[in-house]
């Protein structure tokens, strides 16, 4: 069984977007001094949502022969940034909601990672209720976790801080691992998919290894997606800081806790990351429909069709494989029971 | 010969320590609305200079067989989110005549590089006395340019913005370039080696792709140092994304602009560097003495001992060999004569 661990829910119906629009506008509203006007949730059919499934991430899952997508709203339109608390509860909700219905229509395709409604300046204590609602009453296996609800401007607390910690006690009570994932990004010097997204992996990684987190929370786990950001291609500087600091290797002091996906969008890449990460540590993922929808002219496939690079490592064993492409999915996302 | 384009005076003699110390308490001094004090140059011998030195850099390059240092001052010291524009404009003077001497003491070992006065909300145009006093006056061959001079903010406008052209007209003007290059990090997030400098890698490649800079400056040259942040790792991610944007391959597009050094302390990452970027645009460097200090335990030799990992890259030809080693500096570096 292959189970791709990093899917959003990129291809909604307009109702969607359209609801999000609403919801904007009132942001504005309320900013002008307005009152906060009612706006009614997305009508969205069965139907509808399967039609924008069947031809996006159910034609690929088929056509690339993978199984299950650990699946969740859309990273780029969480948009933690945009309104306040109240805003990104109802919008989380929404989502977290749409998410579900998907995995109640394909229980053995989708697997369910909430949105969390975070917002700047606002504790992240504060997504606990949506948390436990959607793993205890929706059935997810994890959330994903904004570093910077700030939108690029990083101006709330770093991942270390306590700050986190009421929601990381939940995190580890419900046994569900964070996907690090920023959204869009307000800062013009940060184009979303090409610098925010691999700076926050980067910027994660390091805040965890300069800090005592795992020590305080052993069972915490966290996923770095899109292959660990600039990670592993700089795994000796981050060897050699961590020597410098007078801390254990990497693998003692990090990686009981941090992940790292294959959303690494071509060979040499994805070569280095099975070199140097241990394949225990690896989760096969893809994220499409995603940041590159195109075909790579040099190899004739799409950028983002990530196991070929996958089958094309000849130096994996087929056990290590099996680990990467499930069996650590698995022991991560500890309540996935498809 | 064997050229190193990226080196900072790290070990500066302590007197430089304590002159900054003294203009970082005049800021809070004018803050507080007291008169600006005046502080006296650093005194600092010959002899000193020499033996911090002796004992690190040149010791280094006779070690490992590398024979001229593009040198700089220190990255992370530059401060530029620190005081105002006089504070950037002193401390940019004091370091740049440091490495004035240093040169002048040993023409054959280092070529000059300023660090220019850079200071939140201020135009980049303002730096341009110093850039000329540099280059026309010391005979320096290039400048570090931060893309964040608000410290790890990102508060300035972004690299393709106007607000830098009139710096970017001076450097084509003089023939120089600029290795892209964040200073100390004021915000929590960012870890300054671990976090701030990659990410800063990351960003300014990104803005290079995004907009229509070298278009407006065909000869403009950026180097992008530690291996490019992220860039090489994800070059497929970076591939598909200007293809779905409908921009020209990133050869066509950036590569007669933008190099990237060898700043990446693992074979593994070197050989990924190799293996994607044309050897036009790599150019030796090993950041000595920087970010890692320490010897790799898995290799019995420094981390950042880089012209190891190039000399072990046994699918390089001797002709590429030389451009990385010293070609490429030259090309890029025109004003460099030794």
């Amino acid at each position: 069984m292959i189970i791709d661990c990093h899917g959003h829910y990129t291809t909604a119906p307009r109702q969607l977007d359209d609801y999000r629009r609403l919801q904007v506008a009132a942001c504005d509203c309320v900013s002008r001094g307005e009152p906060y006007p009612a706006i009614a949730d997305p009508s969205i059919s069965d139907d509808e949502i399967r039609e924008t499934l069947e031809k996006a991430q159910l034609r690929i899952q088929r056509e690339r022969g993978t199984d299950l997508t650990i699946f969740s709203p859309k990273a780029v339109g969480m948009g933690h940034h945009i309104g306040d608390a109240q805003t990104s509860a109802r919008w989380a909700t929404v989502c977290n909601d749409l998410i579900h219905r998907i995995c109640g229509l394909y229980p053995t395709k989708f697997a369910g990672v909430c949105q969390l409604p975070q917002s700047p300046g606002v504790a992240p204590a504060n997504c606990i209720p949506e948390l436990e609602r959607c793993v205890k009453e929706l059935g997810f296996v994890g959330c994903n976790l904004n570093p910077d609800p700030t939108g690029g401007y990083w101006k709330d607390p770093p991942l270390h801080d306590k700050w986190w910690y009421p929601l990381y006690e939940k995190m580890v009570e419900l046994d569900v691992p964070a996907m690090i994932h920023v959204s869009g990004s307000c800062n013009p010097h940060f184009h979303a998919t090409g610098a925010h997204y691999i700076n926050g992996d980067t910027t994660a990684f390091m805040q965890f290894l300069t800090s005592k987190l795992f020590q305080d929370f052993p069972t915490l786990k966290f996923v770095i997606p899109h292959g660990g950001g600039a990670v592993p291609y700089h795994w000796g500087r981050y060897r050699g800081i961590a020597q410098d600091l007078g801390l254990p290797p990497l693998q003692e002091l990090l990686l009981e806790n941090v992940f790292f996906d294959t959303c690494v969008y071509h060979q040499p890449g994805i070569d280095l990351l099975l070199k140097v990460i241990p394949p225990e540590n690896i989760l096969f993922a893809s994220e499409t429909v995603g940041a590159v929808r195109g075909i790579d002219p040099t190899t004739g496939h799409h950028y983002d069709d990530t196991k070929r690079y996958i089958d094309a490592a000849t130096q994996l064993s087929a056990a290590d494989k099996a680990k990467i492409f499930e069996g650590n999915a698995r022991r991560v996302y500890a309540r996935l029971q498809a």
